[in-house]
Order: structure tokens, then C-alpha cells, then sequence
């Protein structure tokens, strides 16, 4: 658990990560908004991704949950030193409720029992690993989108 | 079953409704393909959604997917005369294998005992309707993204 690095440390790799390698970010205005090791929230504006209803096209609130629980593994990741190399390989979304702030936040927490050192320590020792991840999307006090994925890291970088 | 508007007749509505109600389609380039009435295909380019690993982006691949399946619906009305104003409720996607193909198509088909009369029945008698929707997403021959969705007419529009 000794030299972790620090959250706020590691959190604009991800914004980088998004500028240098995923183009539709930008156009989602996508940016990471808060990390603390134990939550993670991603943010996008409402604007890009209005649609008919003038709310949030669901597409986009999928893009914005998927990259949420992408960017926790990712940032944790970091924090160890690791630069992992990972695709998401099923996705659920439940759509609840409309979405229509301007800004719009994915929140992930990270289990109480998370393991994230059993889970590095496995993809150090077998090359691969597996993580199932959720995020939230709230919108006027009310869940408005509920996400679960399953992420799996098939390398790393550097 | 009288009186259905033909197929190629309905399928620029679409691209019409894209251009008017959903920006996010002109970054995508989404795109009506195909309509027979039968089946939908609806394609994206690889550029806009090009990822780290230079293939596609799964939340772009998610929303081909999942506007492939709204339009399959959406066409079926508009070829009955009706203007269905539908949202998203559930949707799981599996991604099975990278996508890299510069056009990307995602590909709905009816099911054999598909019941549009009866869908659309019903929600002209109960103001609502449901319906699960699957479309697939194929690259280099292989089946590569597999969508199911769960939409819900909540009204008409016009």
C-alpha cells in the first residue's frame, strides 16, 4: 500500500490521456471533476449531447458512465505506477429519469472491499484482469442513470 | 397492413430528425444506410470515434447501436404515418472484438414474428408501448458488438 501517489496528482493524466487519444471528448467537453482514490466523478455539457426533448441524449450519458468507471481504474492505476492498457467488454445502463443540467456529473465509487492491489497484483502475475464497475448519474436529487461495467486491462502502456 | 409508406420513402426522415434534434450525429457522421422495412442499418466514421488503441470507441459503437435500434423503431412508425416520440430504457452491449473498418454499420433486423401493427396498437390504445431491439455491429467478417435495447414510445410528436 506504501507509495500510493497523490489522487489530485494523477487526475489531470486522465484529461491528457482524453486530449491525446480521444478526440470525441473534446467535443463532449468531457473532463474529469473530482477523484479522491475512493470516488471518481466525470463531467460533460449538456449542450453537445442536447437532444429532441431537450435533455441529454442517452448516448451520450453512456459515454460519460463508460469513461466515469474507465477512468477510476485508470486513475488508480496511476497512482500505483501503472499506465494500463484497458477495454470495456459489457456495459448495462438503466435510464431513470431524465437528464437535463448543464453539467452533467458521473459519479463512481469504489466498493467498500475494493482490492485494488489484488487487482493489479493479478494483472501483474496472469497479464490480465477483470473489473466490474458502476457509476451514477444524479440529476435534481434523483438517480437518473444507473451504469455497470466490466472492464478488462490487456496490457500496459510505456 | 394497408397503406405502409415504402421503406426508401420514410428512410430520409431519419437523417432529417439527426440534422434537426441531434448534434452529436453530425460529429459521429451518423448516417441512414439501408431500410427494407425488414432491417436498418445505420453507420458512423471511424474518425470522429477513434480511440487510444486506433479503433473505435465503445461509446461510440454504443450510440450507432443504440440509435440503430431507435430508428428501426422510429422508421417503423413513420412508414404507418405515426411520429413516435421514444426514449431509451435499458440497454446492455457486448463488445466481442475491436472495431476498425473507417465505416462503421450497425445492423438491425426485425425479428421473424415481429408485430408492428400490434405495437403500434398498443400504444395507440394505452398512450404507451414498449419494445426490445437488437442490432449487431460486424467487422473483418466477425461479429463484434452485440446491442439490446429496451425503448418506450411516450408519446407522439406532431
Amino acid at each position: 500500500m506504501a507509495d500510493l501517489l497523490p489522487p489530485e496528482q494523477v487526475r489531470p493524466l486522465l484529461d491528457e490521456f482524453f486530449q491525446q487519444y480521444l478526440p470525441i471528448t473534446q467535443y463532449l467537453n468531457m473532463r474529469s471533476y473530482e477523484y479522491t482514490g475512493d470516488s471518481f466523478s466525470l463531467a460533460i455539457d449538456l449542450a453537445p449531447s442536447i437532444n429532441d426533448k431537450l435533455t441529454a441524449f442517452g448516448g451520450s450519458l453512456y459515454c460519460v458512465s463508460v469513461m466515469n468507471c474507465w477512468g477510476m481504474v485508470y486513475l488508480q492505476g496511476r497512482q500505483r505506477g501503472i499506465n494500463p492498457n484497458m477495454v470495456v467488454a459489457h456495459a448495462e445502463i438503466d435510464y431513470l429519469a431524465p437528464v437535463d443540467d448543464e453539467i452533467i456529473v458521473a459519479t463512481c465509487h469504489a466498493p467498500d472491499d475494493a482490492d485494488w492491489e489484488g487487482f493489479f497484483e493479478s494483472f501483474h502475475n496472469r497479464g490480465k484482469a477483470r473489473a466490474k464497475v458502476s457509476s451514477t448519474i444524479m440529476c435534481k436529487g434523483k438517480e437518473a442513470v444507473r451504469f455497470n461495467g466490466q472492464y478488462a486491462i490487456i496490457g500496459m502502456n510505456d
